[in-house]
Parts: structure tokens; sequence; C-alpha cells
């Protein structure tokens, strides 16, 4: 490694004068200045940055907590993440949860002890206490939440509006035709998992139609999705053979109830009408290929970084940051597992 | 946040000592030390990590660069990175590199500045002179290829056998009476690309079937790969109607392929036998499911991690490193776009 010493030697002046001069101190001449930058430049120096960082109390990077990264939404928000950072000139520490509250809270921890400049978590679905996520607001380090949030926590925060998004997705069931409609729920606890369950259940009432809790099938979500969604197509096919469409809380949960009913001779979308949600790249190039509600993720990660940048800069010049929930839209993509309107 | 000095007036003794005494020094009595560590975590203490950086010249930090994130074979590699990692306390900086030379080399200026103890890379699609990982070499920052290696640089590597593989991949389409093969093979410059595209003509070619290069389609593999095999397909079509079976380098080109065929009438496995390579999930829930190379990338991912690991231990302890090429197994997992033996 190239150091100042090395470069003073050369030049045969003060390592003072050279560590001044690579500052753009005043007090040392032009001349001087421009000899130290190009003899630097010419060996190759880099600076140190932990003695950048302890000088500016900067780090430049930030902290990335994520509940999973093989999965086409995290990785689509991780790639927004990271393209919007790389711009600014900072670096992202990504670390995966794995939907456990006991690892987020570590991890909390030690982007904290890293001084990391600020913090970008989506929660695990485990996750209901939020003391770890207090602590960083406390210290004042910067935090912003997206998609699996916590209503109650105060920071910013980057969300769809999943309540209404699941409404639409309910409501084109309706509008096709569809009499009973049954609904693959997420996990209990996420926040946007109820909300898609509330915005399914608003539209069944506010169309006349009987809510059956009967008719709400819940999953995980994990690992095994689309697993899941076969276990829970076998099973609605023996409760109530008469479902003629179902709203999914996710993608690769409705590949796998599609997956079911084929090997079922189960007609979709003539028997059964489905609507999933994420648009996972996946939900393209399946036959019949799946009507989805899409969820930007590129957006919401460039978004969420956005919105914490801000907040970098706010508290380091001393400025009051206000919090700002930013709602972004999503739409749906009507493709070949519904029948046409 | 609290610092030494907060420590030091709770408790009315000296900076010094509350410094000597977290770090454990002998001259500072037990109890001491003992009420020291009582009152910082009762202070909520956190050591500055940027100070702890610059006296142990560790950042315990490694730099990712990686082509693509969302992508099934290199989110699991991340997966499998950051868990390893973990393990052993290391965070990961990921940075993209959109298959560009001049990003990648710039994000490799950028993690020697930040002095990361050791970085990880696979190669973009266009980089052909390696000048940047030799720097990295040269300053003895551990460095570890996966995947898209560069066979002259001289670094531990952790592959798979891409020749082998793409053998056996067309072996068994001629072990199921195909006698017409064509290739969609990626680009020109990475090895593996060409790698897969040599163990096809080489199972032709023992096998003592024609080698015939109008056989052989190129496509980037990029964003754009579903449609590349959508239309490399068509023209397929166009060209060789009486073609029996296809390997294809990566598995979302194969599903863009089998979509176009089935667009057109064209069955497989019944007309044409396809086989991939990776085993993208979406690989195994499409209808029919892809016959693929099963490509382990969250084992890559901990074995690069490892290897790194290991380097940078041995750099610390001022030992030799010396370098490592592991290669992982990889297996033909057979499924419905092939007809059975």
């Amino acid at each position: 490694m190239v150091t100042l010493k090395n470069i003073a030697e050369e030049l045969g002046i003060s390592i003072t004068t050279v560590s001044k001069a690579l500052k753009e101190y005043p007090d040392v001449s032009e001349k001087t200045r421009k000899l130290v930058r190009e003899t630097a430049a010419l060996l190759n120096y880099q600076p140190n940055s932990f003695a950048v960082n302890l000088r500016t109390k900067e780090s430049k990077t930030i902290g990335l907590i994520i509940p999973v990264v093989v999965h086409h939404f995290f990785s689509s928000v991780i790639k927004g993440i990271i393209a919007q950072a790389e711009k600014k000139g900072y670096l992202v520490i990504i670390l995966q949860s794995n939907e456990s509250y006991e690892l987020e809270q570590k991890q909390i921890d030690l982007l904290l002890r890293k001084r990391v400049d600020g913090i970008l978590i989506s929660l695990a679905n485990e996750t209901s206490d939020f003391s770890h996520l207090n602590k960083v607001i406390n210290q004042q380090t910067p935090i912003v939440m997206f998609d699996k949030i916590a209503k109650v926590v105060k920071c910013s925060k980057v969300i769809i509006d999943d309540r209404k998004a699941a409404y639409t997705a309910t409501q084109y069931l309706i509008d096709i035709g569809c009499k009973k409609i049954a609904h693959f729920r997420g996990p209990l606890l996420p926040q946007n998992s109820i909300d898609r369950f509330l915005g399914y259940k608003k539209a069944l009432l506010d169309n006349d139609l009987e809510f059956d809790v009967s008719l709400v099938y819940t999953c995980e979500c994990g690992d095994a999705s689309f697993e899941e969604g076969k276990a829970n197509a076998k099973q609605l096919l023996k409760d109530h053979d008469d479902v003629d469409g179902i709203f999914i809380n996710t993608d690769l949960v409705a590949i796998g109830a599609m997956k079911e009913f084929n090997d079922r001779g189960v007609k979709v979308p003539e028997d059964i009408n489905i609507v999933g949600f994420s648009n996972w790249f996946m939900a393209s190039v399946i036959s019949p290929s799946l009507t989805t509600i899409n969820q930007p993720g590129l957006e919401m990660g460039k978004k969420a970084f956005k919105l914490l940048f801000k907040e970098i800069k706010s508290r380091k010049a001393n400025k009051l940051i206000t919090h700002k929930q930013v709602v972004l839209d999503t739409d749906l993509v009507v493709r070949d597992s519904t029948k046409n309107k």
C-alpha cells in the first residue's frame, strides 16, 4: 500500500505538506498541490477510507435488511436500491433476516455498530415487537421501511396500497362473473397480508356477496410457497367444489394452485379464475399466463433509497427530519388465468 | 451517541482507564473492568467501528461484484455468500456491474478505496481485459472469482465444469434418439458460454454426428433472454424445420423458445426435445417442465466465501496464500421437455 510518507519521500517534502496538498488546503501553493496530486496518481495512492470516515463521520455506506434474497420482488428492490445508491456514491451492505425476528434484531445492532449512515428495512414475518427499530430512531440514524412495514413505527415508509390492490383484484373477479370467490392469504402478522385480506373482504361486501371465512386459506408464503399453493388448491376442491374464482396472496402460491388444478383436470380459467399478486417474471411465461397485481419492486427500491438519502443529508446539516409515507401505484395485469370481461 | 467520555464521567475515572478496561488490558483491575463493562452495557455504548478498523486494519467487510441481481442463479449465490459471511461476522457490500466492463473497473477501485478485506467477483460479459483484477492481486487484497471467471487471472476460483455439463446435456439428447441437435449459445466472451458450446460440439463429434455451424444461434442472455429465446426458435423453424433437439445455454432462453414452439403448434418434446441450463426455479413449474442442468448457486456462494475467508486469515497471519480452483458438481435434472429414454 502506498502511504503519504511514500509520496513525501518521492518529492522530498514533509508528510504534513502532502496531506494538506491532497486536502487542497490554500496554505500549500497550487504548484505543490498539483505535483502531489500527480505523484499520488502515479504511485496509485488510495486514501485510507477508515481515516476519511473518522474525519467526516460519514461511512457513505447504508445497510439493507431484507427477509429473503432469492425472490423476484425483493431482488428487484435490491437492484433499485443499489442502482440509486451507486449514483450518490453510497455502498449497500445487504443482510437477509430469513423472516426471523431474532436475526433482524442482531442485524440492526451490527449495522449500528458499523455506524452506517442509514438503514433500509423490510420486516420479517415474525416481527411483532419494534423496540429494535425505535432504538435506531432514538439514535438518530435515518431509517426507511419498505413493503413489509410496521404502521406504529415513526419513520419514513414506501409501500403500496395493499388493501386497494386486493380490492381491485377481487372486484375484477366479480366483474367477470365469479359468484363464489376464495382467498389464499399470507401469514397472520405482516401488515400487507392483513391488508390484502381486508381488501378482498371489502370487495365482497361492497358487492353484496357473502363473506365466508371457510373460503379463506392461509399459507406461510416462504420457501415452500409452490407446494402450499398445491395443498391449498387440493383442500379447496374437497371443501368447496363450486368455487369459481380465487384471489391469491402471491404469485408463487397461485402458480402452485394452477399446477394442482391442471393435474386434476380442473380448467383455468374455464372452471376457476385465478388472480395472483406481485407479478413475478414467471407469471408471464407459464401457461396459462397469470393475471396478477403488478408490484413495482425496482421503483420501490429507488424511492426508498431517495428518501433515506434525503434524511441522511438533513441529519448531516442538523436539519429537522420530516417523515414521509410514499404509496406507489399498482395495476392489475390481465392475462389468461381469468375469463374475459 | 454514548462515548468513552460519558462512561468515564459516569464512573468518575479517566477516559484512558475506560478505554483500557474495554480492551481488557491487564493493568486495569478486574473489578474496574467489570464495572466499565456493565456501565457500557447500561448506557448502550457502541464502539466506533471506524476507530476499531484503524486499529485492527480489518474492515470485516467484503465486496461482491455480480453482473445481475434479479436472476435466480445469482440471487442464490448472493444468499450463499451472505449466509456464510454472517457466520464469520463479515458484512457484504453488493455491487451490480450490469455486465459492463467500465462499471466493473470503477467498482473494483471503490472497494479498494473502502479497504474491504477481500473481493468476490463474477465477471461482466464485456470484460476481456483483466488489469483491474491484477491490481487487486498486486495490492495483496484477497480475491476469489466464481462462475464467470478469467482463466488467466491468478487467484482462487469456484466454477462448475461447464464443458462437461454441456456434454452431458447434449449426450442425453443423443441418447433419447435426437439426430439433428441445435445449440442456442450465450455471448462470445464469457468463458462459461465458450465452454458450454465446446461441450456441445464435442458430444456431437464423439457420437459421429455432424457439427453444423448454422445450427448454433447466439443470444446475449441479458434482460431480454425470454424474447431472445422466442426469436431464435422462430428463426430455427425457418432455417431447419427438421431439428429434433436443442441444447440451450440458459433456462430463460429455453422457456422463451418453448413458448414460441407452443404458439406455433410445434410440440415439446414430441417434435423437439429441449434441455436448458441452470435450473431456475421456474423450470420446475412451467408446462412442460424443463429438463436442465442443475447449477448449484447456493453452494457456489458458500464455497467462494469460505475460500476468501481462508485467504483473509492467511494474509493477516502473513502466511503465503495458495490459490485453489474448486469445481462443483452439476447434474442433469430430467423433466418433461425431453422424451423418455
